[in-house]
């Protein structure tokens, strides 16, 4: 039967915490990686008994390495090793052997006699009722790649050996995926599935630290999974990442992020078959389908400033009109175009809550979807729970579901649909509430390194997103990297910036802001000139960037003189690509955390990421003219 | 002049602190990297004023990038762009600019017209006293060699245009170095210096990331700067690193780190020429000669512990014997054979402010050395000035250098020298103290990634230690990094183990430890298992090594049952190569953070990395029954 398993290795703890986590995501399915076993202070039987009471099934034991091509007297201790291997599967009652191409310099390069050996393997398995899997390793001393190991499977000849098809060995060597789909399903001992990030860095390395889950990195995993189920595979299919962010992390979030990762692999597949014309595979529960999201209905901030210069000073100084108060409730709604931002100063609840970790915040964000109720479904069944909330009292409760640091992501229909009336409590006092700014351009969220690659899996799996390739960012004190993450119609747009620790101004956010979280929400305007001098007016103190910086940017584009001096004399940064010219200002920062950015674009579709640096550094002497 | 520089890039922190720390670490002339003039808030001429007062020589400003080869508007715009360039220089005082091959995809593959740009703008420069330096990258778009730049040069042929030799890119290329040596001195615009890891990564990533300063990473800096100064090139030698430690570090740090890797450069460079008969060169200020490391005279502990279980017991329980009191301070002198250990419990200095940062620890360590004037004259020439300590009062001061956290590095001579009779003040009870414990076999000392090459540079430089390749260890929370550095006699020998944030062991020793530290001493014996059965007898608990260890054990190696057997019964792990083999065991952890290891050699020159996952594993499941 056609299943989803994990190996142990991909996650961090003792082996007991491993088995726990794995069923809890989900898994009804395991892989045992020898080495836990070894570091393990039971005995195998007591991990066979307890992956038992947890309802899963060890679909194989792993690895046997440098076995085949041996010289004696080393063949001979090589089958006596496996031997013993074979009394440990017995203990834990799994009948599968994974083995690996050998990496010895002791091995020769002799085809029939590596056959040979694993002929005569499988022939001492057989009598225990064992089967066996050969995979090749990208750095095997000679087997290098899954045909060579296929060669030797198919030399061998044996009904209980198979190759094992590992998507990242075969992804690294860059083979081409559809030959897989020709190899008898009975030939293939195991499907093992990762992913890794499109880095130039050598296999064994990037194998052992870098891999990750389907949808997390770069290679053609999608692809992959449907050539071989093109064989009619009908067996396990498993996740082996080596990770040392995943073994730094807790077991539970790992195998939640792989199962949802699967999720989707999964679901993936079966649509790429449909259009096929091929039956869906249903590998694990289907997922209820995807809800499209359509915008943004809300943004929620967390406050409790107030006075001069408060929160509120700063969002009526970038032309939001305070349009409605709540009936009851400190929380007041402020309003320019479509744009909608709640400010809550309530003394107690989720808000409040979420203001004393992290100060002035973004705390919720409200999403349109086309069908909110088959978008929560979804959620719940990618193991996101409901939460309820409700902006006030007497309201509707509307469905969440957590996002970082556990703010909330609200569902919501369409404007006027059941779960929209969000408002309803609220009294307004004016309905003008016209101004420069249109849209929620983006909103960045700043990640530890540890929680990136969950998050991305978050956003893909639950929410829809999809992602674009990675960059890197030089800061004053190190670098980062960044990812954009968007919905597929471009309303939500969120470039997640990864701190590496150090003392980077991505990490330093993080340790002001108490965790991760909202770094900053980009405004579009039609006309940023103008808009900035009516702010300006209006008190707004933008962040100073340094006069060096446009007579550099006068070497690098050819601009107006006027148009320079305007920028300059305003604090606008500039970008101009193929596609067309961006204009960019950044608010001082608010509380040495929150920052607004305000974006004009003129047919420019990036984020300005070649200003970072220099927005980097003028908040680096922004903060240290404060004296923090 | 020849002349050390490092240029600006290679630090992080703001313009004006980058200027001030490479004054301080003694350089006297300085490379600006344009983007620090781009984020600075003042003028240039700024920046001049400040360079003078520092007694600092602005030697070039950098780059000037994509400029030869391009299509006409934008041949005439880089005109105009450099021109800019030229004006900057005027305002900071420098003749010099760094120019870099294109990337651009817009340049044309015209050699001709490439090196007619740069005999334009050579030309151009001249008018102005200008001098051009033209550097090929890795990456460019079609000069990634610098025998293609040189070629451009040669074909421009302008006296105030000159190739740019960077080390890294040469390295990186793997050109063959000696054909350097035949360059005419007046080609030659500027020489710069870096290194870089070994490892398997795409150049333009390995530059931007993980360049370091020469001595810290793989590549043959040594070679390189030998072929480059047998040209006769007379200018500056700049260290030009991008790297984000660095730029996470404080740039004093860096700095004078930068000017400990060129001092042992030059010195190497210098031998190495007069052994080829070459006049040596005198790059910056000659180093007093290194004193050879001839042994241990003893380790210092500093230790609040006492009663039961104390760290004394422990010392005891190992063989070690109380041979003397010191006369009036509560400190001890623990002997076992040739091996002194120090425990200090004094309620006031040096070490009870250590352990009270440290707990029971390992507060200093006396080596002795041929000449230890020379080498204290040698530490002070690098930057590592004289601390005098005593052991006790009354005594003679001994002079120390500070090593990781601050601890002492005692420079001792032969035994019964001047600057040896530290134990005179103590009043001995005994000379007895034999033992099965011959000898100090390593330190391990864990540090946080951010200040590794820093202390690879300080153990290298100061000490005159060398180092071996680094390796990688599995932990059960994420992965580690170690490189031994050993004296050349081998009687020092230091595993630098990395840690690399997250959770595992090594980052937890130092949130434990309140910083880098000494985890764990390694202490050699000849017969190590009637060293464990005496030492088990008087009371030590050694680490629980998990059954499964030795069955798998016994599926990797031929060890004969009775050996197995024994090693099982006494937690003894064991490695083998092919020099021979090893014996080792670690006693429980003492206050959660230091252990001792003993080890027992039979023609074996490792330390058992192979171990390291089992005793890492063995020390969580230590702590989870302790409920730490």
């Amino acid at each position: 039967m056609l299943r989803w398993s994990i190996a142990t290795v991909s996650m961090g703890g003792t082996l007991e915490a491993k088995l726990a986590a794995v069923a809890r995501a989900g898994f009804r399915a395991v892989e045992i990686f020898e080495n836990d076993l070894t570091f393990f202070s039971g005995k195998p039987r007591d991990v066979r008994a307890r992956a038992e009471d947890l309802g899963l099934e060890i679909i194989g034991l792993q690895p046997m390495r440098d076995f085949e091509g041996m010289p004696e007297p080393l063949r001979s201790r090589n089958f006596d090793r496996a031997e013993r291997k074979f009394d440990l599967m017995e203990e834990l009652g799994t009948r599968f052997l994974g083995m690996c191409s050998s990496t010895s310099e002791d091995a020769a390069p002799d085809v029939e006699r590596a056959a040979a050996d694993l002929a005569d393997l499988a022939d001492r398995a057989a009598q225990r009722g064992f089967r066996l899997g050969y995979e090749a390793l990208a750095w095997g001393r000679y087997v290098k790649d899954w045909m060579q190991a296929y060669e030797l499977v198919c030399l061998a000849d044996r009904p209980n050996l198979g190759v094992v098809l590992d998507s990242f060995h075969i992804c690294v060597n860059k083979n081409p995926l559809a030959p897989l789909a020709d190899i008898p399903a009975s030939r293939i001992g195991l499907v093992q599935l990762s992913d890794a990030p499109g880095i130039l860095m050598d296999p064994m390395s990037l194998s052992r630290h870098h891999r990750c889950f389907p949808g997390q990195g770069d290679h053609p995993v999608a692809e992959f999974l449907d050539a071989v189920m093109k064989t009619g595979y009908n067996g396990p299919v498993s996740l082996e990442a080596f990770n040392d962010q995943f073994r730094g992390a807790p077991a539970a979030q790992i195998a939640r992020d792989g199962m949802r990762a699967l999720q989707i692999a999964g679901e993936t597949l079966d649509r790429t078959r449909v259009e096929q014309g091929l039956p869906a595979l249903h590998i694990g529960a289907d997922l209820p389908s995807a809800s499209r999201i359509r915008g943004i209905e809300f943004v929620e901030f967390a406050s409790a400033s107030s006075g001069p210069d408060s929160f509120v000073d700063l969002l009526q100084g970038l032309g939001f009109v305070r349009v409605a108060r709540h009936r009851s409730k400190d929380v007041d709604l402020y309003r320019q175009n479509g744009l909608n931002i709640v400010v809550n100063r309530e003394q107690e609840g989720f808000a409040y809550s979420f203001q004393l970790l992290h100060g002035t915040s973004m705390c919720a964000l409200g999403l349109r979807f086309d069908n909110p109720e088959a978008a929560l479904e979804r959620a719940n069944a990618l193991g996101a729970p409901t939460y309820f909330g409700r902006i006030g009292p007497g309201e509707a409760l509307i469905p969440a579901v957590a996002g970082i640091e556990n703010s909330l992501i609200y569902f919501m229909g369409e404007r006027d649909g059941p779960r929209s009336n969000w408002d309803r409590d609220f009294v307004f006092e004016t309905q003008e509430a016209n101004g420069l700014l249109t849209t929620f351009d983006h909103f960045s969220n700043v990640l530890r390194r540890s929680e990136f690659l969950s998050w991305m899996t978050f956003y893909k799996s639950v929410l829809g997103l999809v992602n674009d390739p990675q960059v890197e960012v030089a800061d004053p004190y190190g670098a980062f990297y960044s990812r954009v993450i968007r919905s597929p119609d471009g309303s939500v747009r969120i470039p997640l910036n990864i701190a590496d620790g150090g003392s980077t101004a991505v990490s330093r956010f993080i340790d002001a802001f108490g965790g991760s979280g909202v770094q900053h929400i980009a405004l579009e305007t039609g006309d940023l000139f103008t808009f900035v001098e009516q702010a300006v007016a209006r008190g707004v103190k933008f962040l100073d960037i340094p006069d060096n910086y446009y007579d550099d940017l006068s070497s690098r584009f050819d601009i107006e003189p006027a148009l320079l001096a305007r920028m300059r004399a305003l604090d606008i940064l500039y970008d101009r690509n193929k596609t067309g010219e961006f204009f960019q200002i950044y608010t001082a920062t608010f509380e040495n955390r929150f920052f607004f950015e305000v974006v004009e674009r003129r047919g420019y579709d990036l984020f300005g990421a070649a200003n970072t640096p220099v927005r980097l550094a003028a908040q680096v002497a922004e903060q240290e003219r404060a004296g923090m």
